[in-house]
């Protein structure tokens, strides 16, 4: 398969690298003293740009005893750093109507903000400002705690969220990516500033830092400001550190399924069901068969399950497939939500239109797949925060960062054929089924 | 008050009309025969394109015993037509990647989809043969009903959707405002296909649909593409019709308040809090001062509300203030979910908050708020989506349509006076407080 800007692997490190895109776009990646990794894609005539700054640790890399302590650590970087409080950090965001925010995964951490262009300098000092300095004040420790209790609180009344993260658990076992992203209340009540502390000064390093950014941004500028703030903020870039490589593939999985959970709600009015298999990790080559097999199988409104499940029986109102993939495995399933007399016959309705994909998808299928993905992907090429957010997954998860036109070629080139295998492949599959809801 | 593009208002017609925007997007307006209004905005080196098709009818203008009826409707669109299936117009859309919904308001039904700029003669066909040529067959209807229902059983179980609609019935009392645009399973499982046929063959017609676009698209090939579609749907675009003016000012509202709901939901870890007041109309003068004293009070992380009762104290994950304006009337709330010992004490501070805007601002929240709606409403720009709603939204809730220069203006010219008066006047108002939770 055609990699067209090969990223850096386990320590390997590439000179400065280039690629044009489509319509003038321009992709480039330095690798700034320290190993600091600055990706960026310039998109003609684009007035925001997004800035996100990349840590490749998440809840996997926790000990049990501090699970949550990564996604604490994202919302203490909020809470002020040497030379800004939370009210100034929140502040220089707000005054220019950005948006500023983090996400915690299980192999990641990002913190990203979208601004107009003239204010990207701005969002690179507030947002490398909180990756090397944040305080984690006791004070503040104490008070966040109470807010991520309440952000676990609200996910755990969100039936559609606790259907998913416990078949995740379910599918994944004992693994640590079956594990969900917020720890538990009893561990985020036990869990120590010190122990937070160590989990920042150990994984937040230049040759850990991934910034990207997209939309009208100038490389060089980026990486001088970068740069500097780096520098402001106290960091080491003497000599020439390599780069924390991509994760590479671990110990084969063992884990368990579980093949049944259910979670009593008795005060919902509808009952929610999750089935599925362990899937593919994210760098299988299967992954662009994968996207058309969930196309055809659950991924629109022509799609089997949308036809069979809501059109043709009126059964659901939200019914769909998904992957979700991770370095060496993922987790493939399919979700919907009825009233609760109906739960058996929706739950047997998706296992079988998850056996009859192995008996083969039409021409026409196909070609409907293959055309809603390559679409979607040109219509995402308009949102600078997808971009910057493919090159961080590009450099973090996948070591390679595929062109447009490469991707749709890849997607173009799938068969028939390969996505029956597939099909064949998942049907086999150990399977487990969740349900949350009245008994 | 500035206004560059005067729309119609109550039965005036005025020419074709074209005004240059910020960064060389162009608006215009046409009157197709047959009274067809349509607008688009040509933005330069977009790819995509969105495309609404806007009737001016929602939940307000049902018969209480067909309350739902304009959401059943909007459904019903996408069941199929004279000439194409439900899974026709689903595969359309798929497999060019594109995205097609619909939403239903209390005073507007709007069909859209966003595709990339060369599918946009298929989705003006698609959408306008669902306005135009709906069959509404029985057998659709009854499974549509269905799905329907788990629609409402969806939102019935989000305690946060519940909150706020509660919460309009509270404040709006016995107007058709307050009412829930979905409707109650007990009117859905009773309503008959005829009374919606009804509702349809009443509103929709070409004098009252208004076609807005926006991204990459040229004006009078809309226009043509909009009228042979409607043609070939059989609509009669002889003749001058007048289009169907914009709503105006119904009898003052006299809805009397219900101070206090309580909601139990003994299952919930959280508790919902939502306290509010009569707002202000969607065409009132005060409109950019109280997107001002919205953002110093509750519209960001540098907001009051966030500072004191998420920042300081802890107590919510999500706190915010909101309005939402109608023609007539309009609700001004403070929403958050916090741990249900802690509710009372957050809805003391939401109150405290509340009432200290009437001490007035300071000169730095008002430039804080001014650069934070700017900054949001330039980002806005890059979405296609945004920009055709934009327009759809001026011609039916606004009357006028404004340039990004003038509301800009509008903004900067608000005083810290104004802020305080409209924060007194707020807060003098009757107040509802809704809670949904444990008791």
């Amino acid at each position: 398969m055609p990699h067209t800007l090969p990223l850096v692997h386990a320590g390997a490190l590439g000179s400065d690298l280039a690629i044009e895109q489509d319509h003038g776009a321009v992709i480039r990646r330095s690798i700034l003293p320290g190993g600091v990794r600055v990706l960026t894609e310039q998109i003609p005539g684009m007035r925001s740009a997004t800035l996100g700054a990349w840590i490749g640790v998440g809840s996997r890399d926790e000990a049990p005893e501090h699970a949550g302590s990564t996604h604490f650590l994202e919302h203490l970087l909020f809470k002020g750093t040497q030379r800004r409080t939370a009210l100034d950090i929140a502040e220089e965001f707000d005054r220019v109507g950005g948006e500023s925010n983090a996400l915690t995964g299980k192999e990641y951490t990002c913190y990203y903000a979208r601004v107009i262009d003239t204010d990207l300098p701005m969002a690179i000092d507030v947002v490398l400002d909180m990756v090397t300095s944040a305080r984690l004040d006791q004070a503040d420790f104490d008070m966040e705690r109470g807010v991520i209790l309440e952000e676990l609180a609200m996910n755990e009344d969100d039936p559609g969220d606790v259907i998913h993260e416990r078949f995740t658990e379910a599918v994944l076992g004992g693994h640590v990516l079956g594990r969900p992203i917020g720890g538990t209340p009893e561990i985020i009540e036990a869990v120590t500033r010190d122990a937070v502390w160590a989990h920042y000064t150990q994984h937040y390093s230049p040759a850990g830092l991934i910034v990207t950014a997209a939309g009208g941004v100038d490389h060089d500028a980026v990486c001088a400001w970068v740069h500097d703030a780096l520098v402001a903020g106290g960091w080491d870039l003497a000599g020439d550190a390599v780069p924390v490589g991509r994760r590479d593939r671990f110990a084969p999985v063992e884990a368990t399924l579980t093949p049944e959970v259910r979670i009593r709600r008795s005060e919902l009015e509808q009952a929610h069901v999750l089935i599925g298999t362990r899937g593919f990790s994210a760098t299988d080559d299967r992954r662009s068969v994968l996207a058309v097999y969930n196309a055809i199988l659950g991924g629109g409104m022509s799609s089997r399950l949308f036809q069979e499940i809501r059109e043709k029986r009126g059964l659901t109102y939200s019914v769909y497939s998904f992957g979700a993939p991770s370095t060496e495995t993922g987790v493939f399933g399919i979700y919907g939500a009825c009233t609760p007399a109906k739960v058996d016959e929706v739950e047997r309705l998706m296992a079988y239109e998850l056996e009859r994909m192995a008996e083969g998808v039409t021409e026409s299928e196909l070609e409907r797949a293959k055309g809603q993905i390559a679409g979607g992907m040109v219509l995402r090429l308009e949102d600078s925060y997808s971009r910057m957010s493919r090159l961080g997954k590009a450099e973090l998860v996948y070591g390679d960062l595929w062109s447009i036109a490469e991707m749709l070629g890849d997607v173009r080139a799938v068969t028939a054929d390969q996505v029956r295998t597939l099909a064949a492949d998942l049907a086999g599959r150990d399977r487990v089924s969740v349900r949350v809801g009245p008994a």
